[in-house]
This record gives structure tokens, sequence and C-alpha cells, in this order.
């Protein structure tokens, strides 16, 4: 929740803006921080990585530095840049089902922790470039464990009729050709099964699927010193300030209890549950009409350009009006974007007090898979970026 | 349908592009001018304005400008693009939403030929800002025809729940302030139903609904001397190297012979029907595998950062094989991109002839909506534009 402090220092700035709340973030980061090095049911530490697709804003990768987390990273701009940032190689993971031989050459060169991989023909491809170069290629495989994470289609990655990585139809062959890779360590295994996943039902279910997987691969001599858990954690989109912290405890719980890999190194991806609720996208009323249908509409100065994801999933975001005043009504709302789209709405009927011309207007839990996916579509400029200790001084 | 000389200079060109095939352009483009010096049932020509948003490249904005037509545009960004071009502001008209006071104060001070206004807040605005300057502002009323366009939920726009134009609600309330409005020239109206339409007999039924309302602002004493009927001519997805050109004489013909406005200025705004068939975006087969349920899936090297419009509007693009060879088998496919999101598939069950590694694969039909829409998600580098007339020499 914006301090009313914060919230005078917006007035002056031009909407609309991602604002991002570095206090938020560093203890989302540090509490995350503890759960880890509480680590195992053995006490051994939990590897962190941030999930950079999530929000690749260079301030929060240097606060994400800072805490000596890793990073999970599919493709070779993000790899560079987290390179340049001063993130070392060891503690980098590359994941993603269209790796290029450009960037795959790059991760090789690199020395980077892990290819998460996610086919067959990747590590026939990953081999034949670690062997042009000299070098060689730590890999790990990335198996679609087929658990249902109970989540949006478009977030869930581990089911069976997914793009994601080896299905159980090819592991068999995939085990038989490991050792025939020359350039290749085989490290261990890395799943995903999706994301915004609040049910830790789902996660126990998971470790008990690659419980059996780990001695499947030790009983055809590939011992597992290498899981990769991935992320998956959700936010609660609902109710941001009265959550804006995600239960890591219950979360990290679910493996410590039910996750049995022996001494193997446990690695997770987190992305938005690191960075969702650090982030808002702040804008402006320009309009305020009537449609056909009688449903009040307000217009805001952002659109599915800075922030795509109502459009593209229908995904919730809590609205808030800045300038609500004492007694103003509240009633039901179309929020509506600038975008010449009919796509390009916020909510389409949402019960909030009085939104007026010129209230400032956020959208809540904004802080991944907005700025990251925005566009220039309409030929929007890049959405600016505010972080929250350059204005509450 | 490309040529086998263009296929081939195609192969050194780094993968992901869109190709631009600017011969197609140029005849789609002089089609238009030819129907648009027809004009209307008296032989009046028609006003044709290309919709910036559905591609701004700068070569396609060039070969529009050639012809003679003006610009519809949505926003700030786009007026100045166009202006630095060389577009004549008479030629400029600016639909959109949720303009800005800076984009207003910009339009009023190019004196653009309208600003399509969508609501009666928009108006007293555009009043107020050109008051201030001391400078007059030609507007038009867009007005939600509550036509519906029998098209996908996200590109129909004049429907009675939309957030678009103003309503027949508010109507009345606008033709009664009209006359208040010290600063603005009032021209006349404007329309947009949707997008993507192929049935005439929705423009048909469009033109009646047109007719009748600038009776019922000329008994009002405003006599309509500008129309613009937006745009809104589907192209075929289906069966893009069958019709690369949608049939503009029968849409044309569909005003020609319903629209009755007496001698008024007749505008149109066409986007998608001008560029998508002009666009492929070209890709490589990056890896093959088969995942649990069966299904074989061929990974290329665009995604949805590229071309988001299967993932947003499950939009269908025909799919080619550049490489196809004599005797390849047909079989069922998905084909999905880069991205590590569930959603970014092109094809979830598409029967192509053999995908193999290394493969040109093009998506056709991409160049409305492709380039303008595109992001920098996962850190992809913004598409590389190849025009044709570059690599056919």
């Amino acid at each position: 929740m914006l301090s009313k402090a914060i919230k005078e220092s917006l007035r002056g700035i031009e909407t609309p803006f991602y604002l991002y709340d570095m206090g938020l973030l560093g203890r989302t980061l540090d509490t995350i921080r503890a759960e880890a090095e509480r680590g195992d049911a053995n006490g051994k530490s939990y590897k962190i990585h941030y999930a950079i697709k999530a929000n690749n804003d260079e301030r929060i990768l240097k606060a994400v530095l800072e805490r000596g987390f890793g990073i999970d990273c599919v493709s070779g701009n993000e790899l560079r840049l987290i390179r340049r940032l001063g993130f070392p190689a060891d503690g980098i993971v590359y994941a993603g089902v269209g790796k290029s031989d450009g960037e795959i050459e790059l991760g090789v060169r690199e020395g980077i922790r892990a290819f998460n991989c996610e086919s067959r023909q990747e590590l026939q491809v990953i081999d034949e470039i670690a062997g042009r170069l000299g070098m060689r290629a730590r890999v790990a495989l990335r198996i679609n464990p087929d658990v249902d994470p109970q989540t949006h289609r478009h977030i869930s990655t581990g089911q069976a009729d997914s793009k994601f990585g080896i299905s159980y139809r090819e592991i068999e062959q995939v085990a038989t050709e490991l050792p025939t890779y020359k350039n290749l360590d085989f490290q261990g295994l890395h799943f995903h099964i999706g994301s915004q996943i609040t049910d830790m039902r789902v996660f126990e279910f998971f470790c008990r699927r690659v419980n059996s997987l780990v001695g499947w691969f030790a009983e055809r001599g590939f011992p597992v010193g290498y899981i990769n858990m991935g992320g998956g954690l959700g936010v609660n989109y609902d109710a941001p300030d009265a959550e804006p912290m995600p239960d890591f405890g219950a979360y990290f719980d679910a493996f410590r209890r039910n996750l049995e890999v022996g001494d193997a190194e446990v690695h997770f991806e987190l992305g938005r549950a690191m960075v969702a609720q650090c982030g808002e996208l702040i804008t402006r009323v320009l309009f305020n009409k009537i449609n056909s249908a009688g449903n009040e509409v307000a217009i805001i100065d952002g659109s599915m350009s800075e922030l795509i994801r109502p459009a593209l999933y229908e995904a919730y975001h809590e609205i808030e009006n800045l300038d609500t005043r004492a007694g103003d009504q509240r009633r039901p709302y179309i929020v509506a974007g600038t975008v010449c789209e009919s796509s390009d709405v916020f909510a389409s009927d949402r019960v909030l007090p009085e939104l007026r011309r010129g209230d400032l207007v956020t959208l809540k839990s904004a802080g991944a898979y907005g700025q990251s996916m925005s566009s220039q579509y309409n030929m929007h400029s890049l959405p600016r970026i505010v972080y929250s200790d350059q204005i509450e001084s």
C-alpha cells in the first residue's frame, strides 16, 4: 500500500509509469534467502535463481545479485545482460524450448551452471556445438512430469500436450543416448509445472513424481546431483495489500517435507513470486463515458501496450483510485485502456469508488510480466520506470 | 507466393524476420486508389486513410504517401512520425478512446483534418485546449452504431457494450452541446464497426444505419459534410496465396450502392486490408520432439514476441515449409515458438509436410498487427525487416 507521502510525490510524474517498491522487493528477497538457507530436511541450502523473464529491470536484477541468487534465463540477450551485470556463470541456468545455435554457443563459452535441455535433439546440438568449440557443457534434462498445476492454461507448462520438456515417451531413448554425448556433463533434472500455483498439494504431488523420476535415473546409472524444481508459486492478485508477500514458508516446506533426493543440490527458479507484488502500473483517468449498454466506462492512460496480462490471459489486477474522496460512491465500471482494440480492457465489471478525469489509478501486482511483456503497439513509448526510493526522500 | 529466387536469397538471412512483399503492396495500394477514384454513385472520389496502427514501417508508409492517401492515427507518436515523413496535416484523422492532453494539443497545433471524438468529455477537452492555444480544431463524432460485425470479439468495436465511440445514450446530449463549443468546427461523423469483416451484408446494414444517423444530425441542424466509414475489410488468412488481395471492388460497391449521404466527403480507413497479405514472418525450425500426448512438436525460432496474434486472438496464420522436399509426408504438428509460455503456439494441430531442423518456415498474412504489436519479451530483439525488392536483384 502506498504511503501518503509517496502518493503525493507521484502527482508530478507523467503517466503511465511502473512504480517499483524497492523496500518490499528487498524484504521479499530477504525472506526467500532465509528460507533457502534453512534448506532441506538435512539443512542443506537450496539454490535460488531469479527467472529474469518476469522482469529484467536492472535495479531489480542488482537487488537479486546482492542476495547471492543466480538467474534462470531463457535467451541469449538475457544471458548477455546478466553477465554484464556481474552474475557469476556458475549461478546461471538456461531453459527454453527454442535455443538457437548462437545462444547455445554463448552459453557453452560462458560455462553456465546448466542448460536445462528440452528435447533429445537439443542435447545432440549442444554436444555438437561444445565439441566444435573444444569445450564441455553441463546439461540437465527438463522432464515434463505431466502434473496438472490447476492454473490458467496459458501458464501451465508441465502437462502431456505441452511443448515443454522431454516427455515420458522420449525419456527412455534419451537415457540410452546420454552416454554417447562426448562433450556433455550430465548434472540432473529440471522441472517446471506452471505458474501462479497457490495450492500446496500440487507441489506435494509434484515432489512425489520427482522422487520416482530421480530413482528411475539412478537405477539406470545416472546419479542425479542437480534437481531444479522450477518456480510456480502464485501471488495474491485479488488482495495484494493484504498479502504483499507469498507464503514462502509453506512453499519451501512442501519441498522440505516431500522431496527425497538424497544429497542432490536442489534449485528453485522464482519469478512472479519475487517481483509481482513489488510493481504497479500508475495511470490517470482520461475520460468518462456511458456506452449503449448503460455501462460506465473510465478510460485510463495505460493500455495493453504497457500491461498485456488482462488482454492476453484475462488476468485480474486490483485497481485502486489513489484520489478517492470521502463519500465517493462505489459502482461498477468498465476500466479500459487507450489502445484501439476491444481486448484492451483492464476490468469489465469492477465495483470501484468514483473515477473522475485526472484521478490517479493504479493497477496492482504488475511487477511480473508487466514491463517485460510491454510493446510499442499504437507507437506507445515503452513505459517509464519510477523506483519508490527515488521519491520517498 | 515467394519465387524460387527469393526463397534462395532468404537462406543467408538470420531468422526470424519479417519479409515485406513491396510488389504486392504496390499493387494493393494501386487497386485501392483506382476504386477510390471511381468514388461514389455520383463519381465523387472517396478519401482513403491508412490505419498506421496496422504497421508503422517507414517504407510501407512511404508507399502509402506516394499514392496520395492520408493516415488514420491513434497516438501522438504516430502523428509525429507521419508528419516527419511528409504526410499533409489535411489528410490526417486522429481516432482513439484515450487521447492525452499533450496528444490533443499536438493535433490541434498541426491542424489535422479531424479528431474523431469518442466521448462528450473529449469534445470538452479538445475545445478547452484549442481555446487555450487560440486555435480551432476540426472534430467529427465517432458514433458507436451498434452493428454486430460477426467477427472475433477482440476485434469488434462497434457494439453496445464496447468502450468505443459515443453511444446512442449520449448522442442527444452531445448534439445539444455541440453549438456551445466555441473552438470546434463540426465536420461530421466517424464510425468503425470492427475488423476482419468478410460478409459484405454487414457493410450494407452498416450503411443503412449511417444513412439514418446522418439524417438525424441534419434534422437537428448539423449538416454532415464528412463521413468516415472506418475500415474493417477482412483478408483471407486461410488461403493467402489464392487471394493475396481482398475484394476491394465488392467492398467499395457495398458503400457505393447503400450509402446515401448527399455530397458529403466519404472517408475510409483501411489497415489490415492494405498490408496483411504483404508480410510474412520467416522462421527456421530449431527442434523436433514428441510430447507425452504423442503429438509431434516443431519448435520454430519465431515466437509471440514477434507475432502475438495467435496467442492473443487464437488467430490463424497459414504455415508453409519453404524447404519441403519431393515425397515429404504430411502429418499433424504442434508448431510452437521459443518463448517460455504455453500460449506461444502458432498452431496446435496443423497438417503440414515434414518439418525438419533447419527448414525455413513462413507464417503468412503477417503484414498487419505483426511487427506493430511485437515486444521484446524474453529479451528478444525486435524483429528484423527484409523488403522483397532488396533481395530480388
